[in-house]
C-alpha cells in the first residue's frame, strides 16, 4: 500500500495510527510524523496511551491547529476522506493552504485496513469468542415473561462483563413481529412460550469488533443459540431452514477472486428461488475490524475482489412484516482462498 | 424563527422534525413537506413512528434519492449544516442541482432549538430527575475494592433501569488520579477508603438528555453524591470548596442578556483568583436538549446572548494531574431572567 500524507478525525484511523482515540481529535500523517491534536479534556489520557513517536498537540480549535502545522510543514498533497470531512473544515483547509493540493480519497483508511494481519485476525477471533461465550451465558438466564427491554438490559450487562468490554453496537433483540425489523429497538413485548427471539450482538476486544446473529425458538422454559432450531409453525421452520441453507452454502462457496456482489448473489439466489427474495431486504454481509461496518461490503453492488486476509460477516435474513424475522450471521476470514468461520 | 428548506442527516434534527431517527437517514424539509429517506432495515420502524404527515422514502442510496426529490420539487435555495454535511455528499448535491443554491448554515438546527418550549424543559427536567434517582441508587451500592470498571458497569445498569432508558453518554467515573482527566476511561483501579470518586452521567428520557457531575469522598463504607463533601486532605478540601463556590456563585449571578463568555468568566475568575486557573482546562458549560452538547456554549469565546428558555450546564472543575480532579455540574434553565436548577 502506497503511503501518503493525510488528515483524519475518524476514531478508528486515530486508534490504528496512534494507539489512542477520542471523540474530539484530528490526526495528521505527514511523511514520518504523526500529529495528534485534541483538547485539554483528553491530553492526560492521550499522553498515557499514544505510541511514543506520536506528537501530541493541545488546542481548543483543532482545525486551526492542523492548518498551522500543515503550513509549517509545507505539505504539497494532503489526502482526506470525503465521506467524512465536513464542508466547513474542508473550506477552512482550502482557503488557508494555498500551496497544498487537497485530494478527496473516499474511505481511504478503511481501504488501507481491508486486508487484516494475522494479529488483527486473532483479535477479531478472540472478540467473537468472547461474544459467543456471552451468548451462552445470556441464553441460560432468559426466562418467560421478560420484556424485550429487560432482555436487552440483561444481554448488555453480560456482553460488557462488569465493564470489561465495550459493545461494538447496541444489541438488536426482537421477539416475533419485532424481529421482522432488521434493526429493531427493544419494546415492552414479553417473551412467551412458542416465541421466536432474534439476537444480534457484538463486543470490542482491544478495539476489534465482533458481530453475530442467531434466531432461536423459546419453548417456555429455555432457548439456545445453536443453529439447529425447531419451530412449531411449519412456515417459520421452512423460512428458518432457507436462511440457514443460504448462510451455510454461501460460506462454503466463497472463494478468493470473487467479487462482493458474486458472494451476495449466492445467498440471494437461494432465498429468491425459495420464493422469499422480496423479504431479504439488506445486503449479505459487511467487513469488520476496528469499525463494526467496514470494507469489503458483500452487497449486490460491491465490485470489491475478495482476497486472503479479508474479514466479513455473512448474514442473510428473511423478514415477514408483522409476523417474524430470521437472520443468521457469522464472521469469516479468507484463508488459502476459502472462508473460515471465526 | 424564519423557516427555510433544508437537508439534514443529523439524528436530533430527524427526531425533532419527524418523530423518528436512525443512523442511516436523510431528511428534507421542502416548504410544507418533510421527506424521510432511509434504507429497508429501518422502514418498518419508521412507518410506526413517523408523524402522520411525513413522507417516507426507501432507498439504498440516500443522497441520490434526495437529489431526485429535490430536482422534482424545483427547490431554489437549500440550507445544509456545513459542520456536518460531508464533502462527498455536498459535491453530489452541487453537481446534480443546477438550479438550487446551496446555503451553508453551520449548526442551523441547533440554533432553531436553542430556546426550549415549556414541554421540552419538562422533559429535560424529568430526565434529570431520573438521573438524580439513579445517582442515589448507585451511591447505595458502591462498596470498597470495586474497580472503576465494575463501578462503571454498575452505574450503567442502574442508569439504564432494565433497558428502560438510553444513556445520553457513557458515564465518566474516576478515582483520584483518574478523576484528574476530565473525560477519563474506567480502569482496574480499586476504590479504597479515603479515595475521591468523580461521577458524571446522564440518561435520555423521550430522547431528551440529562447530565450531572458530583465529586464524592469515600470513607471506606459509603459515599453520597450531595454537594457537601468532607475530604481528609486539606488541599483537596480547599479545591473542592473553590469549585463548589465557583459553581454556585455562577448559577446565582447568571442573568438573561449576559453572553456565554460573561458567564464563563464568573466561574473562571473565582478559580483563577484562588490560584487554580491553569487547572480549569475546559469551558464552564454547554447547552443540552436532544443533543448532549448543543447551543448555547458557556465558554470564553461564546458570544451567544443568554435568554429565557435556554437550558445549559454549569460545571467548573479543577484537575491536578496525577492526583485528583473535582467537577460539580448541574443543569439550569433561564426563567424570568435568572437561572433555575433543574
Amino acid at each position: 500500500m502506497k503511503t501518503f500524507d493525510f488528515i483524519s478525525s475518524d476514531e478508528s484511523a486515530q486508534y490504528y495510527e496512534t494507539g489512542y482515540s477520542c471523540d474530539n481529535a484530528i490526526i495528521l500523517k505527514l511523511q514520518k510524523d504523526i500529529f495528534f491534536i485534541t483538547d485539554s479534556r483528553y491530553t492526560t489520557e492521550a499522553k498515557q496511551n499514544l505510541h511514543p513517536r506520536i506528537i501530541l498537540m493541545e488546542s481548543r480549535f483543532l482545525i486551526d491547529k492542523a492548518i498551522e502545522i500543515l503550513k509549517t510543514a509545507k505539505i504539497k498533497t494532503l489526502h482526506f476522506d470525503s465521506t467524512k470531512l465536513s464542508v466547513c473544515n474542508y473550506e477552512k483547509l482550502r482557503s488557508s493552504l494555498n500551496h497544498t493540493e487537497l485530494i478527496a480519497s473516499p474511505n481511504f483508511h478503511q481501504k488501507m485496513r481491508i486486508i487484516k494481519s494475522q494479529e488483527q485476525i486473532k483479535l477479531i477471533k478472540y472478540s467473537q469468542y468472547l461474544n459467543k461465550k456471552a451468548y451462552k451465558k445470556f441464553a441460560k438466564k432468559i426466562q418467560s415473561n421478560m420484556t424485550e427491554k429487560a432482555l436487552y438490559a440483561l444481554a448488555k450487562q453480560i456482553l460488557e462483563d462488569s465493564g470489561e468490554y465495550d459493545l461494538s453496537f447496541n444489541p438488536i433483540l426482537g421477539i416475533n413481529a419485532n424481529a421482522a425489523k432488521p434493526h429493531a429497538l427493544p419494546s415492552h413485548t414479553k417473551l412467551r412460550s412458542g416465541n421466536l427471539l432474534l439476537f444480534d450482538a457484538g463486543i470490542k476486544y482491544k478495539r476489534y469488533c465482533s458481530d453475530r446473529t442467531r434466531t432461536a425458538f423459546f419453548d417456555g422454559n429455555a432457548l439456545h443459540f445453536q443453529k439447529t432450531q425447531k419451530f412449531k409453525e411449519k412456515k417459520l421452520q421452512k423460512i428458518y431452514d432457507i436462511v440457514l441453507k443460504a448462510q451455510e452454502s454461501t460460506i462454503k462457496k466463497i472463494r478468493a477472486g470473487m467479487s462482493g456482489k458474486e458472494i451476495d448473489a449466492i445467498a440471494r439466489d437461494i432465498i429468491s428461488k425459495a420464493g422469499f427474495g422480496a423479504y431479504f431486504s439488506h445486503s449479505t454481509g459487511h467487513g469488520i475490524g476496528l469499525d463494526i461496518h467496514e470494507l469489503p461490503f458483500i452487497s449486490s453492488k460491491s465490485e470489491t475482489i475478495i482476497e486472503d486476509g479479508m474479514v466479513f460477516s455473512i448474514e442473510p435474513g428473511i423478514y415477514i412484516p408483522d409476523k417474524y424475522g430470521v437472520r443468521i450471521e457469522d464472521l469469516v476470514v479468507i484463508k488459502n482462498g476459502k472462508a473460515e468461520v471465526l
